[in-house]
């Protein structure tokens, strides 16, 4: 039987925004790699197919709510290539705001420090925050990102590409090192970029790293068929997640591509309990620490409103902007809103939603009821395996290892050991073949 | 009495081209990260001060002649960071292909990952090829790209001084993390940056990682300058290295700066043996390996001459082009003409000179008249220290561990245990002051 796959999304002390206050929570663990090696060791020795880090070049939301500024991930990762052995490496970086050639060598150089296990999750960066930082006053249009991300990956390919995998010969004999006829230049212009290559890394372990992708909007989800081999996403209701991941499926085998080849990753925000009141009750207590004022801040920032119009004990004005009128995010201002008015819940209500997964699903409960929705999920066709967003970190990975990920291992749906060394190897992702390649060009 | 400072300049299998070529060396050396963790460590046990990675964002000379394409300098020392604890870590990155928000986050997130040990070689990249790599059609000019540079620096710095370093609080009890009046925009508008910062990373333990700078040109001379704490360059005499050390103090003098603050370090090539004819021998075997032809299409684009006009067994042509045409890599066209002019040599004794330390002075001898040459240099004046680049690594660097590194130490001259824990206490250099910091505005 097909088994199911795990990524560990790393993210401080916690997903949930109040994880930090807690008395066991180091609030300095954020920029602290030995913490982090903790955490994806743990991940690792569970067998987890990866770990993840998001990222945007820009200090994001208010300094006082909770850990800010983090490691750039690129760098972060190249540690924990060196703290474990066989668990993938997948880190954020943005299109908009870098170039081809300096990031495509970053991405294929963790992947050679790591033995080919990189992934790369590809964002176009909304905000004018971020803009701001690099010379614009504010965002590029929606479809304006995506177009460039478009050929940013295009010209990323390439690159990879520019070494034949046999282009170093090493011949001592002769004093020929690699064969110049195997190292191409990519000569690519275009509206974007022109960029002549080659790379000044040879073809890494991979080929390409792992492509992830997590934009849900019209625009992403286009992307996502067209380049991405992992998709991760936030869908709170079963219906939802089945129809994203049908819909994600189609794009893929409309564009040509093997299904297969995309997965589909829901984000799980799992806080664990001996008995569900236990659950319950620690869900509570976090949910208690988050600052109301903090968190009304923050929405009114993704809702495009006032702060002033969202009462606390009050649902979410009816004249809100339809997606349509908004420029980024596009996916995750639908998900709030939607959530807000299906469950009819109060802005206090939503922000506590909102607070323990940013709108991914969170599910407080026993290590069997965790296992019994990510099984459903999963056998009802709404996920290829899961994004593990633990609420509290390390505590709630640890509980996770320890208590849920045997029970999927009992029941078949979870493997008990790596079978493969890279990170593809794990998602079951075929290795990209070189066009440029002279083998194939013989044949 | 002042001690002297030894930097490791890391280069795949020697910094002799050929070196690739010895039965003992491993021509895949320069992708294995294990390779760079056993030089680093072997420097850190003989507690150098740093080690050092020169870049280039361009696949730069032909990929028959020896090992070429690296991994990124950044993500391999951040991997370094976990495989050593004490010694210092420097990447060159360039000033004119990156932009300031993005590449000031990577050093910061190095120097937090590394404890502060981080330092920068600042960069300005010159050459037609790299420019091509990012959209322009050739390099911009000298004067340019060092204007460029001093507003980056200028960025950089305010981006890492956007934190106080007391702005993490981490109140629980409040539930304030950090202080947001401790974070500041940085607002900058210049000629080419426009950047608001605050910087997504808190302060780090150095405040800033160490600049280091190793352009010779009069641009370069005036960055150092202002800029540099420490400087790396080609010297051939001690005449030479003498002025150019004075000149450098002076200026930093003129700068307003303390002089003993940017530290001086001409690159060595040390090719050592048991007798002066031992190691004269391995010298000559080295040049021996040298593909003449490959030598001869570096040595024009140098020069910017058709490589038919170097004659092998003549001296070089009379009417080259005056350093004023340069555009770029000035210093090291100034330095190879007036070698080869001085001793007059043939083109092809020229490429060996070359050959193994691309203009740095290479010294083939017993440890004792190493560590002889390195004392002269040290007492007369021409230098704080040095840049160690092993004609063969690693054999070369545990040669100079264990047979010249004692030396030094029975002389006073070198350290036998670091007295410090980051980059600026090895070379003795303050921790800056952070302009904006609260507790500096209440005095």
């Amino acid at each position: 039987m097909t088994q199911l796959h795990l990524n560990l999304f790393l993210h401080d002390t916690g997903h949930h925004e109040a994880s930090w206050r807690l008395p066991e929570s180091d609030p300095h663990a954020h920029l602290g790699i030995e913490y982090h090696e903790r955490l994806a060791r743990i991940a690792e020795a569970a067998k987890f197919d990866s770990v993840f880090l998001a990222d945007s070049p820009v200090l994001w939301g208010q300094v006082g709510r909770r850990p800010s500024g983090k490691l750039e991930p690129t760098l972060l990762l190249a540690a924990l290539a060196r703290a474990t052995s066989r668990i993938g490496l997948i880190a954020t970086a943005s299109t908009t705001y870098n170039d081809p050639f300096n990031l495509s060598r970053r991405f294929s150089s963790l992947d050679h420090i790591s033995g080919g296990r990189a992934g790369w999750n590809v964002v176009t960066t909304a905000g004018d925050d971020a803009a701001r930082n690099f010379g614009l006053d504010g965002q590029p249009a929606h479809f304006d990102r995506y177009e460039r991300a478009d050929e940013f990956l295009h010209v990323a390919k390439k690159l990879w590409d520019s070494w034949d995998d046999d282009a170093i010969v090493a011949d001592k004999e002769r004093g020929v090192h690699a064969e110049a006829d195997r190292v191409h230049t990519v000569d690519h212009e275009g509206r974007y970029f022109r960029v002549r290559g080659p790379l000044n890394v040879p073809r890494s372990p991979q080929g390409h790293p792992v492509l992830v992708q997590a934009g849900s909007s019209e625009d992403g989800k286009g992307f996502a068929a067209r380049h991405a081999e992992a998709v991760f996403t936030a869908q709170q209701t079963l219906a939802e997640a089945k129809a994203f991941y049908a819909d994600i499926k189609d794009r893929a085998r409309t564009a040509g591509r093997d299904p297969d080849h995309v997965k589909v990753l829901p984000g799980l925000v799992p806080v664990i309990g001996a008995t569900e009141a236990e659950a319950l009750a620690a869900d509570a207590e976090l949910d208690r620490l988050i600052v109301a004022e903090y968190a009304r801040g923050q929405l009114a920032k993704l809702l495009r409103v006032d702060p002033e119009s969202l009462e606390l004990d009050r649902p979410l004005p009816a004249d809100l902007p339809s997606e349509d009128e908004i420029e980024g995010a596009k996916s995750r201002y639908t998900l709030v809103v939607e959530l807000a008015r299906r469950e009819e819940l109060t802005v206090r209500e939503l922000i506590g939603r909102l607070g323990g997964g940013r709108g991914h699903k969170t599910f407080a409960g026993t290590p069997e009821q965790v296992a019994d929705t990510i099984e459903h999920w999963f056998r009802e066709g709404a996920a290829d395996g899961f994004n593990i967003m633990p609420a509290v970190l390390p505590s709630g990975l640890e509980l996770f290892a320890t208590e849920v990920v045997p029970i999927l291992r009992q029941r078949g749906l979870f493997r008990t050991e790596y079978t493969g060394t890279t990170l593809r190897d794990h998602y079951g992702l075929p290795r990209p073949a070189n066009p440029f390649s002279r083998s194939l060009a013989v044949v």
